[in-house]
């Protein structure tokens, strides 16, 4: 059924995009800001379940294209978003009747609402993705064959491009991201155009709630001053593969893109583990102790050990304490027709997909308990 | 009035276009094969003055954007060029009245006939640039304040990309630059969207039939086994810079573009001269021993010293005989307002702009005795 996003909502959903965004998607931080400041200023924006969008309702996804290192020094305007939402509606034609998040992960997961506020669409609690990628062909709409063409970029300038005739996804991505770095590094990228029904048969639904859900939980555990980790891991079925401290960070921009590794040497009852993550925007293989544990798709996120906030790859730096997560991807990313695109291999990498056990869009059937939450509050 | 494009058009006109382009604008080479086939196919096209379009007419540029360099190993199909045109004319929402070249220099002299040949849109003999540049703010629709978009880019690969809001020429050319380099270095570009009034008030009439002039002249002399150098300034204002040998090239791909300079040592009656010119895809500053002579707007042309063929910068070699001319730019290059689009200091040289006398556009006055001519058949 139809919610109303309130205040509170949006410190939830900033946290908990941040956990789906594995390190990437962007920083949610400006989108929060602007977003409360839009509400506060008495707009509001509604967000529809899967099941409350009409099959023949048009609509668009909406995100952030471009390397979050750019988003950092280069802020997004917001009317960007709008812009390129607008851009798409000229060419389909008619006004469009709800926009469907890009991607739910980091500042993307932010981005929708914000254009929900400026526009009086609807939002809906979906997305492609269930986390953040970092190519636009990553995504369950291309996946199961949505063209992605007609698709929108804008630029905080007011500048609109539409991508008329593009069919292959690999190709939209690289066309995209030329234009992308042409306007500076970072765009608006309203795509694709979409029906309810193409919402209803290749989303992933409930991310938008499930962000809420997580950063709820976060938010709690950290007023309880608890360890953020055992109530992530009471909302969706994962793993705790490290606490520890940040020892070495490797990190270059390469074509628009976030690339590096970061290790990080365990603490506490992790004491002499050491766990490498490679990250391409995000976080996408984590070897502890030189085994690979965790692959993309299944999400790799590392917080903030005391606060719980998620700490994306642009601010990993040296002696940040952290923990790290592996959680279970939507069964709609373990595919095999889905992990020929997100596996560990579509970016590679050469190993093999161990799903860990279970959806991310399951709760777990039992909940573990986790001695950080049966010890109280954190020391 | 209107004429049809015949088959011995189609030869002149590549080559005058060769000598328009001054190096630059792609080698009309291919499209020349390409045109030719298709009117031998019974395809044809129609050629129509400035005053035989209807004010109210909407038609649009046309031309391929890129390296030059590229365009040698990429070569174009003809459909990205009906491509953009399409994707224009479905973004206005109607069909279009004509096309214009977007550049009447190199390849883009040749390319909007076979658009013409392949959608049986007539094409207008004119240009907003009179020869080839570099830049696609560089022309006088742009310079006049007509606005770049909408604007659409193709590629061979059936891409189309509509520039939908960009209001600014230099943003025009940043943006459509980035996106041709993600498809592939060269992509067509229909720009811009233009009424029948804007090309007779901003266009430069009569190019396309100067193009055909300047060829026959050239293929006249060629047939004479005489110098093509003064069949050409009988037809055009200009000077006869130097015939000479080129002894060095410095050549460079640098964001798109193909820069660099040219060393030419003079021969026979230019003994122990030296010139040497800089060129961004086309020659724009040429300096003879040492001391500047002729600058952009104004147009240089290179050409073989034997055949009269244009030598573009990419086929420019050690040890090529040549013979280099400069030739007296449109009156609608030379306004203050063109100047500093297309003036010297816009490609970043220092050095004032001195005019050749004469207009591009009006046959010179009185016709001066060429030796070679007088001397009649070359040696």
């Amino acid at each position: 059924m139809p919610w109303t996003v309130t205040l509170d909502d949006v410190e939830a959903i900033a946290v908990g995009s941040g956990i789906l965004g594995t390190g990437g998607g962007g920083n949610p931080y400006l989108g929060k800001l602007q977003l409360r400041r839009h509400l506060e200023e008495g707009r509001s924006v509604r967000v529809l379940a899967v099941d409350d969008i009409a099959p023949d309702a048009l609509g668009c996804g909406i995100g952030g294209m471009g390397a979050p290192t750019v988003g950092y020094e280069k802020l997004p305007a917001g009317t960007e978003m709008v812009a390129a939402v607008e851009a798409l509606a000229r060419y389909a034609g008619r006004p469009l009747d709800f926009v469907v998040p890009g991607e739910i992960g980091g500042a993307n997961g932010i981005v929708p609402l914000i254009v929900g506020a400026l526009t009086g669409l609807p939002v809906v609690d979906a997305d492609p993705m269930g986390r953040a990628f970092p190519e636009l062909q990553m995504d369950t709409f291309m996946i199961n064959g949505v063209r992605p063409s007609p698709f929108a970029l804008a630029d905080v300038h007011g500048h609109a491009v539409i991508f008329d005739r593009v069919t292959d996804p690999l190709w939209a991505e690289r066309l995209a991201r030329a234009t992308t770095i042409g306007m500076g590094g970072s765009a608006a990228l309203a795509m694709p155009l979409v029906t309810g029904r193409q919402v209803k048969d290749f989303g992933i639904p409930g991310t938008l709630s499930l962000a809420r859900r997580l950063g709820r939980a976060v938010l709690q555990a950290r007023a309880r001053h608890a360890s953020p980790v055992p109530a992530i891991l009471a909302e969706v079925p994962g793993v705790h593969l490290l606490d520890g401290k940040v020892v070495d960070v490797e990190r270059r921009t390469v074509q628009g893109f976030a690339r590096g590794r970061v290790r990080v040497e365990g603490l506490d009852r992790f004491q002499g583990a050491v766990l490498e993550i490679e990250f391409q925007n995000e976080y996408l293989v984590a070897r502890r102790d030189g085994r690979v544990e965790v692959t993309t798709p299944d999400l790799i996120c590392v917080i903030d050990a005391d606060t719980g906030e998620p700490v994306s790859t642009e601010v990993l730096r040296y002696g940040l304490r952290v923990s790290v997560l592996g959680l279970a991807a939507p069964r709609q990313l373990k595919t095999p027709a889905a992990l020929e695109v997100v596996g560990p291999r579509a970016f590679g990498y050469d190993v093999e997909f161990r799903p860990l056990p279970g959806d991310l869009l399951a709760r777990p059937e039992t909940r573990r308990p986790a001695p950080a939450e049966a010890a109280g509050p954190m020391a």
